[in-house]
């Protein structure tokens, strides 16, 4: 057993993502923000949860706020120069999406945009919001999911290589791309069941 | 612009964890499971938030609402077998520590087991529980973090790629590894500010 020391304690997560949520203000204007505070989180309903701090200064907390419905969607490798600008800007001092040449289409379904530009975006009415320390968490319910063609498979299900998602690494600060295939789930681990 | 199709909602992340929590029993045994509902949640207090699935038969969940504390490891992936294993069987029925041949030591500082086979693992105090959809959101606050020397770079930070941690597609259920760097954080996107 190698040897195991203490480290000062910090958030982290191996792999964080890089998503863009989006959101109108009280004007219809889009706007958008970079979070790797997102996750999964409930089945039935379907939902994802992302964390935004509370305390700073994001335009994109109180839009969705206000309207109770955004966007999440997921940049690819190649738009990693927009994704970071978009978690480094604020939306107060820049029209962000403007700045990037991204272009964006109001939701059939929730008053929110889908920034065109992204593979897939899931669209999201909040169903819960709870602050917990320096950040509020807030519960999407996923009630629609638009996805470019090209990323999906023959069965029509996102290809996670034809959409190639950004890993983010809080630690050292760097982008990473998803690399090969090890597994797949719920099969290697049977070998145990016997 | 490429065309956009709507598809039927579920959760997706990308990219998604495949992570260890693991607690104590009532009778001090430890129990493990693996999820890949995980996030950074909050800065500060440093805080990950975790979902389990409310209604299914999750020993560990019992575990953790009884003790209030549990660590969160990154399994590698050269240890997939035993993840996905530690995802499928339940803690009811097996003792699935024991079946892959892991071992557990005492936390110090939380009443909780460290998995010794994890190279990272946080060791959280739970802070808040709410129950949303069909899952429990629990945040704890990483009140310590332990790390073999191995996965630390020259500067006692942990290296993603000495790490080494497995990302989870729950669409069409594989498993992959990180890849390369694609970029800095923080830095690209200065281009924009100017």
């Amino acid at each position: 057993m190698s040897e195991k020391i203490s480290i000062k304690p910090r958030a982290m997560m191996y792999p964080a993502p890089a998503i863009i949520v989006s959101a109108y203000d009280e004007n219809k204007k889009a706007d958008a923000c970079t979070l790797a505070f997102a996750t999964m989180c409930s089945h039935k309903p379907p939902c994802v949860m992302i964390a935004i701090n509370t305390t700073a200064k994001r335009k994109t907390l109180k839009d969705i706020l206000l309207n109770k419905e955004f966007t999440l969607g997921f940049p690819n490798t190649q738009q990693v120069t927009e994704t970071d600008y978009i978690g480094i800007a604020s939306g107060y001092d820049k029209d962000k999406l403007e700045k990037v040449s991204w272009t964006t289409t109001e939701s059939s379904n929730i008053n929110a945009p889908i920034i065109n530009e992204l593979k897939v975006s899931l669209e999201c009415r909040v169903i819960n919001i709870v602050e917990v320390g320096s950040h509020t968490q807030i519960t999407g319910e996923v009630v629609n999911i638009v996805a470019d063609k090209e990323v999906l498979d023959d069965d029509g299900r996102i290809s996670l290589k034809k959409l190639n998602p950004i890993v983010y690494d809080d630690v050292l600060y760097d982008y990473f791309e998803v690399g090969e295939k090890i597994d797949d789930a719920f099969k290697p681990g049977l070998k145990y069941m016997k």
